[in-house]
C-alpha cells in the first residue's frame, strides 16, 4: 500500500556514529524494537520536538537533558510502547532507561536521550527493555543505519531513509538519516521519529538552526491524517570527525552547504513518510502558488491535503475539483478573491476564475488524476509566495489499519 | 447506515406556510428535487449562510434578495445541483429561477429566495427547473413539510424534521423546521440546508436574532468530517398567523419561549444529521467542561471530534482513549495543565489527571463504546464553561460514499 519506490540509496555510514540493534520483545517478539546509537565525543545536536500539549515521558526527558548542558553521547530509541499518557511513572520509566544505559558506559544519564513510538497509554515494559540494552551495545556498529531503519518502526510497511555527499575543502562530506511514521502524522515542529547524522564539524547552535529550518521545510509540510503525534522528534547529530574547520558561522560556506543537504535528507525522509502513508495509494503534492504570504498558502494547501472530501476523491482517482474549491473556501484566509482562483491537476487547468475552465473535460481530468504520484497546484494570483504541502490520499486500508491498530 | 431513530415527530402544519414539491428531473428522474415554500403577506424572516468564501450562486442572491429589504414570499429550493463554482453564469441562473417564479405569482423576483445544494460545478439544468416550477406550484398544500422534507435531501439516507407546540396566551404556538445534510458537514454559521417556521409574530431583526442564537447552538456544533459546504442556509420564517401581540422587544415573554422553542428544533435537525451522517454507524457527544472559556472548550471538542484517528477507533468500538489525549493536547489552546485532565466514556472514567485513571479496565472501555450512541466528556479542570460538539464515527462507508459520490 505504499506509493512508488521505497529507499533508493545506501546508507552511508557517518564517522563518529555507531549503531546497535536488538529485538527486546516490547511488543512483539523477535521484532527489531531498540535501537542506539552512539556518538563520538565531540558530536554536536539539535532537536526539535512535538508542540502536542501532551507531549509524551521521552520527549520531556531529552529535553531536559538537552537543556542540561552536557554533550549528548548515547541515543535510544524503542518501538512498540510510545511512553506517552503515563503520567510520573512514565518519566521515572525513561529516566530509568537511560540510567541504565549511562551505567553501561561511564557516562552521565543526562548524556543519553531516550525516544519512544508506538502505543499510547501503557506503561513501558521495563524488564524487557533493560535486558535489551547489552544486546543492543554488543551489536554496535558503524554498518548499522539499514538495520536502525527497521528497528524503530511501527504501522510502517517500509524503512526510510536517505544519504547524501559533497566535497568540500578536498574532503568528503556525508549526512545520512532515517525516520519513520506513517499514521498520526500532521507534524507541528517535527515528525514521529527522524535520526539525521554528519560527519561535518558545527557548533550546537548553528546545528540547531539548521535542524529547525530543515525540520520546517520538510516534516513541518507534510499530513497524512493531520493528527499531530505525542512523541515526535527530529534529531540531528555533527561529529565533526572530518578534518575540516568547524562551522562557528553562517558566513562559513560549509553552513550553507550543511543547511542545503541535511534539508535535502529530511525532505526525502518527510516524502517517504507520506508515500507510506496508513493507507496510502497517492502521494499527492499540493503546491499553492502566487498568494500574497507564505502563511496564506499554507493554510490554503493544508485546508486541502486535510480535507477528508478531497482525500476520498483522490482515493477513487475522481477529479472532483468541486472538493478542491470547496477546502480552498474554508480555508479561512483573509479577503479570498476566489474569482481570481485556477487550479491545475498535473497540466491539466481545471479551474479559471473561480470555475470550470472552459477547455476543461472530465477525460482530462480523469487521466491527470490516474497516476499514483498527483500534483494540484492552486494559483491565488494575489502574489508572490508559494508553499507545498505533501499528503496521501484517504482510503478504506487507513480506516482498516486504524481500526484495527490494537486489536 | 443511519443511528437510532430518524423523525419521530409529526410535521404539524404552520399557518401561513404552503408547501409544493415537484420532480424536475435536475439530477435523476422521478426524484422529488424542487421545493417551493410559499409564506404569507406579513411574514418575517431570518438566514444564516455559509461562511466558506467560495459561497455558492444561490446564496449570494438570496443575501442580496434579503438586503433589498422586499418581504420574502417564497423560498425555491432545488436539489442534485449545487449552483457552486458556476461564476457569473450561476449567478443569472439563480436570478432567473426567482424571475421565473415571481412571474408566476406576480410578486417581485427580490421577493424569492433560492437555495440549491447537490454537485459542485455543473451548471443547473434550466429548462428542467423552469418546467417544474408550475409542477411544484399546483401542489401547494400545508400538509406538505414530510414530502418536502424528502425533496432536499442529497446523500441522506432519510429525511430529517421536528415540531414543537407550546401555549402563549391561550393560543397555541407551532414551530416546524426541515433539514438536510450529511456529508460536507462542519457548519460554519449554518447548516447545510434548513428550514424552520412559526405561526408566532416577531419582528423580523428579532427572528433574526433568534435564528442566528439557535444555529449557532445547534448546526454549528455539529461535524462529520470538517469539510464546510459552500450552500449552507438556516432560516427561520415567522408567519404571525397566530393572534397574540407580535414581538417587538426581547422583553415580551414570548420572544424567550420561540427562542428556546426553535432552539430545541434546529437542535433536534443538527443532531438528525449527524445521526444520518455519511457512513455513520455511532453518534458521538463530544462535551468539553470546566473550560476558562466557551472557545477553548469548543477548540478541544472539534480537535477530537474532528480526529480521524478518534473516529476511526470508534468506528471499530475501540477505547483508545491514548487517541483521545493525543487530539486534546493538539488542540493549540493556550496553557493546557495536561495533568489537570479527566476523561470519560460514557460513565467509565478512562483518564484521570492526564494518565491512565487507575480504575479503569479495558473491558470497561470496551463496553462504554459499544452503544451506537457514546459521551466522551473531558473535564480541562480549569474554569466553569461548557461546550458541546456532536459528530459520526469515520468508517468504511464514509470512504465508499465519497469515492463513489460522483459516479
Amino acid at each position: 500500500m505504499a506509493v512508488g519506490a521505497g529507499i533508493t540509496d545506501s546508507l552511508l555510514p557517518i564517522s563518529g556514529v555507531s549503531i546497535g540493534v536488538a529485538c527486546a520483545g516490547i511488543k512483539k517478539k523477535d521484532h527489531r524494537d531498540l535501537v542506539i546509537f552512539q556518538l563520538a565525543p565531540g558530536s554536536t545536536i539539535g532537536a526539535v520536538f512535538t508542540q502536542n500539549a501532551f507531549c509524551a515521558a521521552p520527549v520531556q526527558v531529552a529535553k531536559k537533558h538537552l537543556a542540561s548542558g552536557q554533550e549528548t553521547r548515547f541515543l535510544v530509541v524503542n518501538t512498540g510502547n510510545a511512553n506517552a499518557g503515563t503520567g510520573q511513572q512514565g518519566i521515572e520509566d525513561a529516566q530509568e532507561t537511560c540510567s541504565r544505559l549511562a551505567g553501561k558506559r561511564s557516562v552521565n544519564p543526562e548524556q543519553v536521550l531516550p525516544f519512544s513510538t508506538g502505543v499510547i497509554g501503557e506503561y513501558l515494559p521495563m524488564a524487557s527493555l533493560i535486558a535489551g540494552i547489552p544486546d543492543a551495545l554488543a551489536t554496535l556498529n558503524s554498518d548499522n543505519w539499514t538495520e536502525a531503519s527497521t528497528g524503530i518502526l511501527t504501522t510502517d510497511t517500509r524503512e526510510k531513509g536517505a544519504s547524501r555527499q559533497f566535497e568540500f575543502e578536498d574532503e568528503t562530506i556525508t549526512v545520512t538519516g532515517i525516520a519513520k511514521g506513517s499514521g498520526m502524522i500532521k507534524p507541528n515542529m517535527a515528525t514521529m521519529l527522524s535520526f539525521v547524522a554528519t560527519d561535518a564539524p558545527i557548533s550546537q547552535p548553528l546545528l540547531q538552526k539548521i535542524t529547525a529550518i530543515a525540520s520546517e521545510q520538510s516534516f513541518n509540510r507534510i499530513t497524512v491524517d493531520s493528527d499531530t503525534s505525542t512523541n515526535d522528534a527530529s534529531v540531528c547529530v555533527a561529529t565533526g570527525q572530518v578534518p575540516v574547520s568547524p562551522v562557528e558561522s553562517e558566513d562559513n560556506p560549509l553552513y550553507k552547504y550543511l543547511l542545503k543537504t541535511v534539508s535535502e535528507v529530511m525532505l526525502s525522509l518527510a516524502q517517504q513518510i507520506i508515500r507510506d502513508g496508513e493507507g496510502a495509494h497517492k502521494f499527492i503534492s499540493v503546491q499553492v502558488n502566487s498568494s500574497d504570504t507564505p502563511d496564506n498558502a499554507l493554510k490554503v494547501a493544508y485546508a486541502v491535503a486535510e480535507s477528508p472530501l478531497f482525500k476520498t476523491a483522490m482515493s477513487a482517482s475522481d477529479a472532483n475539483w468541486g472538493r478542491i474549491l470547496m477546502a480552498v473556501g474554508k480555508s479561512g484566509i483573509e479577503g479570498l478573491d476566489v474569482d481570481a482562483i485556477d487550479v491545475f491537476l498535473g497540466d491539466v487547468q481545471i479551474v479559471s476564475q473561480g470555475q470550470r475552465c472552459p477547455e476543461y473535460t472530465e477525460t482530462a481530468g480523469a487521466a491527470a488524476v490516474a497516476p499514483d504520484e498527483i500534483t494540484v497546484r492552486i494559483e491565488l494570483n494575489r502574489g508572490h509566495e508559494t508553499e507545498t504541502v505533501w499528503t496521501t490520499d484517504l482510503s478504506y486500508d487507513y480506516i482498516k489499519i486504524n481500526a484495527e491498530y490494537r486489536s
